[in-house]
């Protein structure tokens, strides 16, 4: 049995990436609360040049809580010191996530920076800079979130592709917590392929570091592998069934629509996208 | 140490996908020769409505050697008669293969027939075709080798994606053998970001299942992640890494180039592509 997201509006959140950024934030949370959503996930990007403490302030009025904040700036380089700015760069994106008052901060690790084909080189880098990030973000009250991507981004965007080797880096991190400040986010676009994933799922839901689950579809043919993704039900993702394994293994918390669609829905106007989304979210989710 | 293939050219191989198909196959096997490779791997479709023994015996004239037959029909289906049928087409295609002399017969297996997302049907019906074609292969001595094929093509081309559960596959179908006639095609394009790969490939060494080695190489950015494959040497795959955990895990046979790539290389001539895979054959594989 899995939640009636009918009745639970209070837990389906829009990632702002849904609608394509064609509004500056002001509108895009208006047009969220007004469409019914509980929540929100914001980008970096929504909220660059502007004052983070009022954009929050709008999200609380508009009665909105945030499913996270989007995302990390990539963290493996090849000098010591572009690693250490990017560092520095995500401990200013943890601060704007703690002034939201975002529960968790996406983690898209990044991968090879130009020039290396050393990706265990670049997965030790992520891994300090974690250890480093989860103790940073516990002082602001903040915690992390892990989002493994497909290995279609391997090379460019995440040298960190499978929820079992996200589980690993966690506990190595961290060890066994009661209130663990590690976590992954789980996005069925990026593991739903993955003959491990129930597995992983019932390890990471013992574990308590399931912090945010993310859905969008698989088409066929995909035309652009990274902003090709389909709304939920118009692709072979059984969405259905991984948000069932989810729930089994004691995950409660939201669920969040994260759709990258340049030729398609960003074309589309907010309130028809988000119309869709809240219905998809019961149809076919 | 890995084997200095530049003294090793009769372990060498060329998959004639490389070339593009520009040339009818007995143009292909003779460039090959001439170019001083000591191995080929057909393509079903270079020898349709052919007499595949003259072909047989065309490859023996010119001093050629096969690696491998590619490919098998894909297996899943959602009807019984249709499965059925993939499976005879696959038993007509290792009779080629047997004909042509090749030791291994290359499975890319399929996984979503249209209409299903449960993908964990697909790999059941899979691993159920592969025993019964294991038993065909043996009798006319062609050895069956599964390819996983990265997660990008788990929708459409193939439910088996990771290195470790081709070898659960092998090792659930046949048990231990001493002389395994299922085994794995490692292709570094499909495995090269997999953090479990270095495992896997001791494993499958030390139940001496590696049954091929593929190379070619991942470009960034990658326009089409189908026929936008990469020469060895123009991407970011450390394919000298993995060529050595092979060799250390005690592979000795084929290393075979094999690359999609219609935008480029299948635009060169034939013996431009054969010249150059040569030269990267020693420098960046």
């Amino acid at each position: 049995m899995v939640r009636d997201l009918s009745q639970r509006m209070d837990i389906c959140s829009v990632n702002t990436a849904t609608l394509g950024f064609q509004a500056p934030i002001g509108e895009t949370i208006d047009a969220i609360a007004e469409a019914g959503f509980g929540m929100i996930s914001p980008w970096r990007r929504d909220t660059k040049d502007l004052d983070v403490s009022a954009v929050a302030r709008h999200i609380r009025d508009a009665g909105l809580k945030l499913s996270g904040y989007c995302r990390s700036p990539y963290i493996p380089a090849v000098t010591t010191e572009k690693y250490r700015a990017n560092i520095e760069e995500n401990k200013r994106a943890i601060d704007d996530a703690a002034t939201l008052g975002a529960p968790v901060f996406i983690m898209v690790v990044g991968s090879l920076p130009e020039g290396s084909k050393d990706i265990e080189a670049a997965r030790r880098q992520v891994r300090e800079a974690c250890s480093e990030l989860v103790s940073y973000g516990r002082n602001v009250g903040v915690k992390i979130g892990l989002e493994p991507l497909h290995p279609v981004y391997a090379a460019d965007r995440s040298c960190l592709t499978l929820l079992s080797e996200a589980l690993d880096w966690c506990d190595s991190i961290e060890g066994a917590a009661a209130t663990p400040q590690i976590g992954v986010i789980i996005d069925c676009y990026h593991v739903w392929w993955d003959p491990t994933l129930h597995r992983a799922i019932k390890r990471a839901g013992e574990a308590r570091r399931i912090f945010g689950f993310h859905v969008c579809d698989w088409l066929v043919p995909t035309t652009d592998v990274l902003n090709d993704r389909g709304m939920m039900g118009d692709g072979i993702i059984d969405i259905r069934l991984i948000r069932s394994q989810l729930e089994a293994s004691g995950y409660q918390g939201a669920v969040e629509v994260e759709i990258f669609s340049a030729a398609n829905w960003w074309k589309r106007p907010v309130k028809e996208i988000l119309h869709i989304c809240r219905e998809r979210f019961q149809t076919a989710t």
